[in-house]
């Protein structure tokens, strides 16, 4: 059952930029609270966001080979998305990895697993998620797939889909739904200006979003 | 049951800012070691501690709406303290509702549950203490209740006491307490100022503290 | 059962140097991927690396008095290492300790439970990694053992030991292989630098690594 | 700060019984979903409930002294209940201090701890409930605190509150609410019969509770 | 996005009943080691092993509304699927739920959260696979969705997929491969029974299955 | 670094009996309090004892070959101990493996990793401690050693070493302190004995063991 899918289809390189803008928050928001990955799922760097098309990777626990595979197939801007076949901390991906990773344009990496040389990686700019920090060698012995489905820390992610990814997690969108997504997102975007505003200004969520009443109906009680 | 506490009673300025100075291992022990958050209670940022009277809320699992009544019963250097009826890793609390907080002198929060827009919060300079960063959205639906006692983090907590927080994680303190904690909290700051220079001169602390004959009677050997 | 051993043999401070430089994952994969501590045990700072001689500490749970006793045995590049007998995250070093281990000339301990004060130990450059930061406090009533084996975050450790921690993660080195260790690691970093280079061209893993033939033989298809 | 409160008052024996009997989930329910310990305090003993007054124990981490302080506090019928000051898994209780705990009337106990001798307390008809299981040896060093507040697993306990426990988990009944909540719980115990019969027979909840409406408000759509 | 979806496509019965005889560790081999979900999905009763249709429920933390909605889908022979949107131990499913449940012909349910009443429902003979136990009680305030594909505790489910679940957990079989992986557990047992015989007369696997020359030219050396 | 040390030394069979007999928590005890495994490591069976000398593994993550490797070393009455080089959850060993090692008169495993077939185990009256149950298979792809020093769930073991599990978890007696630790099991337990017998009667621990005045001492107030 170990294969690659090739020539994998992408979305607009402008609708993955902008969705990165909008950052995990606003974009998990817009497409109706789907496709987070679990909060295990943490970045090695600080105050940095990216998005990017899922290069996805299937791999047995323990086993790092298809991450070699799966470097072949990158294109320019796409994220590795590696989900394990059992629970592994184990240090899939490192400094030489990514080295290789960045000479085909990838600049991000979202592992179920662990990474190691995370002092070099936050050096090189390569962006890192991952569920665990590991120094633990890996073998190269049991091949698994590269753009299949996967279940990566909880999410479905298909190959293609956009991946979007900042200190709040990682959170994937569905290739046929980014520009929908997109459009959903920015527009909150621009109705979340006004809602800081005004709140900035001191007026009281309770009012401006009109809430006493409902909370009133429902039983709150001063005292 | 849902309920809001208005008008709470809080321990004057001047001894909740030298809490926030004496920090939280010190007043910890000041207090005769209790009142601490479990060490899965982490800041997003570092390097800051803080001190401020807690507005405490208890809210549902996946339920944020309690957190917009508690921003109303705000005032200067209050904290808000928030405790879920069941454990949630959900992203409560983003910058919105930091901007609100902050227009009525809130300065920081304290959530057993997620935080979300962390990049957006450090910049704003508005401090948490979670159990979890996530994205993930809550509802609106079941009111819960403000500045009623809730055990957050393994604490108890009632409206009013004072929350020590910083890098080492949250203590609570007692209101009615709170002027003998600090009294206790810097007699010892002034004892560790003469240890700290003992010991950095290279007096040991088995001489020091004279515990060298204790050691053997209880049995302990050396080769 | 209580004791303390004296006078432990150590690894010569020019290779506990080098193979500190070499880092954690360089000596981990060096030595036949054994030795490392669990994913647990993490930095309180960040991008720093070190390597020392173990000075090993068995402590019952909640209870640090044996640090004092082991901060005796500590000379000029000593790490401490504490193991404790049962799970415990309790704080058991902070700033005063450490200033009393900087006083003998050690720099950076790796603890089996948590730490506290640690904006000041980050402050002081006193080196901690941990599996949890807590405020606290321990008691000082029942002795353990120092310079006795210990099993710190699953790795077995004996006293003299070469302990090499980064951002990775640390690792422990038996002191009799340390030179061979080294040895290893320093030819394996000069392999890894070719490969770096010619990764970084964009020659492919499954070219330079010749893995083609036998990704196929096992099975992998391409679609 | 170390203190025994003596002559606590309980509730009615009575009611006491009555709450066991209605059961964890339905006392949680009857008390407006309040008082529940987390998920981890499990059983040792399958099948079996059981309700009594709540003798609080605060110890500190691997440390039973006060076990067998509370042990003269007990009378017939009552559970203790154990927290202590820093999580910890060892074994505190066993089949010794059972024997005691029994020959005073004592026929459960509730550890945010480890417990151990399993099978010998199963065999004496002695009910556990208990976050870990573990044959770790505690000592009998640091006094704590018999019949104060404590939290345990996450809920806060006074002495003589009445603890309801059976195989979903450990519930706390406050001691001024017990015929209250025994009154709301029968009651609802009372409406469920007839709400089974009716889900027995094939009735569907969707009409029962009238939700069709409520759902299609919200915007529920059928496929 | 709140939906349902009615008349889904299920393997056939005798398929489903045999590959429920097969258990989870064969089918889960048979079809090259997918859908097996997490190692925290365990059974409330002992020793018994069940296979089913997925009704698949994706419902939102702290809310069991959709299982009712899920009820009136189900047919004889159906397991409910619950997956929250977010990490929930509370308990959703109790004994009123499973009343209702068995008089469609439901038997078990596989639960990502939290179950209560579990005396009560190993007396009924209904089986569940839960991620937690707990009494904490749900509200029915937002819909989610039913038969939509969901990821329960990792592993992908897709409405009308066959469900196998034992004392090992549980494993998730896609509809169309029914058929192939049923084939394939067979023929697996008829191997296996033959190589249990000789492991049970002696033969070593070592030799059954001739490892001794691929270990040895791994590198194995005997002392 | 693969290899297999035969013909280790092993206690003698009437002292791994007794040793049995005595019980994980009073071996532990009489040793010091050392050896013992996590709290992680659980029985799949209840109410069961034994002991029996370690024939110990070294195995990868997700790789299981070494257990047939291991069987050959098997002698009448020794136990399976498997320590993995990286955290794994996996099912590495099922009812195959045990028909073979039965069939060499090993009667039990300690794993620090899954195990399947848990039904069949039970049946097959083979008993097994473990840190998971899953029915995930693994490969036969990378040697690793036997007989060799491993950590095992937080716990050191030599080839040789008594293993002794029951109910309470799995403790470790070093092979050369066997009869000794034998010696003060069997003292401690005619003990105890005298001491259950005078609690049973109602006789305090308090006063059976002097502890009044020591408490006294230490600050203990009655209020």
């Amino acid at each position: 059952m170990a294969r690659v899918v090739r020539n994998i289809p992408r979305a607009g390189a402008d609708v993955i930029r902008r969705l990165g803008e909008a950052g995990v928050a606003t974009v998990h928001e817009a497409q109706g609270r789907t496709g987070l990955m679990s909060a295990q799922m943490r970045p090695i760097q600080q105050d940095f966001g990216v998005a990017g098309s899922a290069i996805t990777i299937s791999a047995p626990p323990g086993d790092n080979w298809m991450i070699h595979v799966a470097i072949e197939q990158l294109r320019e801007g796409d994220i590795l998305v590696l989900a394990t076949t059992a629970p592994c901390d184990m240090g899939y991906f490192g400094d030489l990895l990514a080295t290789s990773a960045m000479a085909r344009g990838c600049r991000a990496a979202v592992l179920d697993c662990g990474v190691r040389d995370v002092r070099d990686l936050r050096k090189m700019g390569f962006a890192v998620w991952s569920t665990a920090v590991s120094a633990q060698g890996t073998v190269k012995e049991t091949p698994g797939s590269v753009n299949v489905p996967v279940v990566c820390a909880g999410a479905a992610v298909n190959a293609g889909d956009v991946i979007v990814a900042d200190d709040d997690g990682v959170c994937v969108v569905s290739r046929a739904d980014a520009e929908a997504v997109l459009a959903a997102a920015e527009k909150r975007i621009a109705t979340e200006e006004d809602k800081r505003k005004r709140l900035s200004s001191g007026e009281l969520g309770l009012d401006m979003y009109g809430m006493r009443q409902r909370l009133a109906d429902k039983g709150l009680k001063y005292e």
